[in-house]
């Protein structure tokens, strides 16, 4: 590709047009239709292996990188066509990511009781194990079984075990969050598969079908530099980024992220909203990059560090609200009460730390390396 | 005094001997002296105002200071004297502390569960009023009602209001933390006053009047040089630094502190413990730099920084354990639990924040600033 060793800073990077664009939305509509053949091949199967997740992960992706350029490039594209299709990215992406988010959140939850419970040999192995044995068990078998969990199950078995080192709260605490997330996570499973199976996934994939091959760009598009749009991308980023309490947040120890830990208020916390937006905003970022670079664009291990930085946040932020949550079960005990007080205050500071962590990353451009 | 502007690194230090040590000893049993006929003054009254608790303290101040020149100097000071006298001081400085200590542990526990209910304006003036409050009732009077709490008193109705902006659980966690506290400072508080009326005590007393003109010396103290003694006194600090975790300390959010959160071991995190320690040496090592400046010795910022944050680990460290101790009441609710569980882990937090605190202070001589 000509493009592939432009700079979005280099003047000369305007000469990347609306052409760029349709190479780069044809390209991820091929990714999506491979991811969704090898999702259709192996998806079929109960209790299949590894495969259906990372095809439903590779149709996420390609589905987040299709809507991010619908609107960084919004004015180089058929208005209407446009407009329909994003959404309908949004809602795939969303029904598809929720499984892997209550996994990811119940796994982020059980290690931080076993750290939390001070465990000599942290059991990365037995957890390792716990983890692929759910991977693997995220098809449909797993689905059948999970809304009993104490019938078993290798996941169940392997908690049981790890369980041994830890206090009565943080069992009762773990097997109460191991319970309602995998719940979760069954129901998000059965939605993501009606999902995949509704009229109104085939239409989206009719669609992206057609976008593999004929991008609807505007008359006035091929012609049309990219750059600007790139850049107006950047700059909503670097506002909003400005706007954080980054000076409160590379104070190590501010104790900022649980001020509201203990707030008569349910709603999550919305000291975190700003976050969660700048790191939608470098995630559209990094994705202009993409296609300014026709998708060979060089890795910026600091937008990389920053961006991990902000899934971070997000990660602890949802499992925080995780854990208050389990909190007001009717009728626990006040230990599991308590170990869950411990746990959600532990992920408030994982947030505070993901903060902290993202300024020092952010910082890194701003002021060079000495 | 001619040793006033002595250097403790300065190779003349060696000038300075054992009369110098004679002479410090002398000057802190007055000291002793004057605060304990401040406190019969005073303490007598009911609900008397805050001269006894300031007495007390300055009482506490000069038996410490005794008390670490008999240890640090110990070659130059009558043995048996000496041996009978450290566990005498160190009894009487433990029993003085003790209500203080209780009345500061129930201050931090309460501000940091308002912080964690984040009243967005925090009723630091409340606050204030409270503990002023407070230190008015620790006389007879607040003994008197305290095992009473629900009879009121300022201090309760203070306390009442406050809660008015706390969730349930915090606001119970609350009440319970200061019913548990306020009868341990009633306890700690009767315990001073018997132990003061104590023929112990005025074996104590009788001692350090005695000390205040005649110091038991060892026959070549007067021509043997402090500063060796001093040196190893600050050496046996270096050590116990050396010996710290200082690297994790000084990486932020390293989760450490709260790395036995949930421990089935309800003992105190024995990972404080060297911390602990490098407090009271570093309370040894500033003394003994007292002594040789013959009282007058410049306030190095670092060690008084340093100190500071030791302080703060060591009240963060208790005010932890209050609250998971707390937790294990019987019949709490489970909302009380876990506001308890938050707190705890907030507390462990500012551990940990204090660890790197002090790492930070300590750093500041090792490696100059720029």
């Amino acid at each position: 590709m000509a493009q592939q060793h432009l700079d979005p800073t280099d003047p000369t990077a305007g000469a990347v047009t609306g052409d760029a664009l349709a190479g780069y939305l044809r390209a991820q509509a091929t990714e999506f239709l491979r991811a969704l053949r090898l999702h259709r091949e192996t998806g079929g199967q109960a209790a299949g292996a590894a495969e259906p997740v990372d095809a439903a992960r590779a149709l996420r992706r390609s589905a987040r990188r299709i809507s991010a350029s619908l609107h960084t490039f919004r004015p180089l594209l058929d208005p209407d066509w446009s407009e329909e299709m994003r959404p309908e990215l949004a809602w795939l992406s969303g029904t598809l990511g929720l499984e892997h988010a209550c996994e990811a959140r119940l796994e982020r939850l059980l290690l931080a009781l076993h750290r939390l419970s001070g465990a000599t040999v942290l059991p990365a192995q037995a957890v390792d194990v716990a983890v692929a044995a759910g991977s693997r068990a995220t098809g449909a078998a797993r689905a059948a079984t999970a809304a009993v969990p104490s019938t078993g199950g290798p996941a169940h078995a392997t908690a049981t075990t790890e369980r041994g080192t830890l206090t009565v709260g943080a069992a009762k605490a773990g097997a109460l969050l191991e319970r309602q997330l995998t719940l979760a996570r069954t129901r998000a499973h059965s939605t993501a598969l009606q999902a995949l199976g509704s009229s109104r996934f085939h239409a989206v994939a009719d669609k992206v079908a057609v976008l593999a091959s004929e991008v609807p760009l505007t008359p006035a598009a091929s012609a049309t530099a990219l750059h600007p749009l790139a850049a107006a991308a950047e700059e909503r980023l670097t506002d909003a980024v400005a706007a954080l309490p980054l000076v409160t947040a590379g104070h190590p120890y501010n104790a900022e992220a649980l001020v509201h830990g203990l707030s008569p208020d349910p709603a999550p916390h919305p000291q975190d909203s700003p976050w969660h937006q700048v790191r939608l905003l470098l995630r559209l970022h990094r994705y202009a990059r993409e296609v300014l670079h026709g998708g060979d664009a060089p890795v910026d291990v600091r937008l990389l560090t920053a961006g991990q930085a902000l899934n971070r946040h997000r990660d602890a932020s949802e499992a925080a609200a995780a854990a208050a949550q389990a909190a007001r079960t009717p009728r626990i005990t006040p230990a599991t009460a308590y170990a869950l007080g411990v746990l959600h205050a532990d992920q408030r500071h994982e947030v505070e730390a993901a903060r902290f962590a993202f300024q020092q990353a952010w910082l890194k451009q701003t002021v060079p390396a000495p």
